[in-house]
């Protein structure tokens, strides 16, 4: 596939109201929230080992789902919020499908971490309204950002799957089908 | 399809959060969000008519979205948070199919609710530091598991909608296309 990454992450931003000046504002608060963000993954996936559908996929792997998550997470204070973190997330979506993550993974995970990041943020920032209300619509930004990525391309690889699927049981060459499908349009 | 809608339910507030306590931290907040989300709602269209992927479905029926939006957005804060609640969720993920949505538009739409929200919240109640953490991760949890069901349903959607367009495509029976994809079983 060949995808327009810088396009993908204009249309993104605009759609969850990732703006320059939100990504100033994640930036700027970047030291006060890193030396919390290791509890943070450390309480995520505590949460997850309790649920039975995602605990199976956490089996012997823990730690390292940990380091890679921790580094996401740093990244989303530090930026930059560019083509190439929309193409690192628009990986992650395709990563979940070709190892079998159900598809509500992606929200249900995403809302955890929020669940988690607010309560940190007005813990740190609740005496200086302004400056919590900037960073609370950042933060929702930014993970609606990489949330809104990683579906996208979930979807696209559903769909390829599908496919060689379909392709694979029916015995049919893809070139009938492209043809034959050619023909309905 | 038969979807056991209470344990979907519970699945989904596992993954999302949605504790009694938080139900309960959103229903008491209901009088005073709820004068405030007609502004909510119209604000998140002015978004959506700005975004082109987005206004094209936007004409002609603005009117009548807003006030589906609405009821959906004041059911968030008085509840019920059960079965049926999960079922309209599940049915607003299959129109979204039907009518061709494009996948995103669930997550960015969300997204841009939830910055609405957590801006108001913060507005109404900053000065109560407990009250306000409690409250955006309520708020966060609810349109959390929306979103989770919707998509769920959405994939699911999707799935029998290439089933279909494959069959056709290709001419083979739903029988025939059945048996031999359990001979691959």
């Amino acid at each position: 596939m060949d995808i327009d990454f810088d396009e993908l992450t204009d249309y993104a931003k605009k759609f969850t109201g990732l703006t320059d000046e939100k990504e100033a504002c994640l930036q700027e608060f970047s030291s006060e929230i890193t030396p919390r963000l290791p509890e943070i993954t450390d309480a995520f996936y505590q949460q997850l080992t309790k649920i039975p559908n995602t605990a199976v996929f956490l089996e012997n792997r823990l730690e390292l789902l940990k380091a890679t998550h921790l580094k996401w997470l740093q990244s989303l204070f530090t930026g930059p919020y560019d083509k190439d973190f929309t193409a690192l997330m628009y990986k992650v979506g395709d990563v979940h499908v070709k190892v079998n993550l159900p598809v509500e993974f992606m929200a249900g995970g995403m809302t955890l971490i929020n669940n988690q990041l607010i309560a940190n943020i007005v813990d740190i920032c609740a005496d200086d309204k302004e400056k919590c209300k900037k960073l609370l619509t950042a933060v929702s930004a930014v993970t609606g950002f990489s949330l809104l990525i990683m579906q996208q391309s979930y979807q696209a690889s559903t769909l390829v799957e599908e496919l060689e699927k379909f392709l694979k049981i029916s015995g049919m060459s893809r070139t009938l089908f492209t043809n034959l499908a050619e023909a309905y349009e």
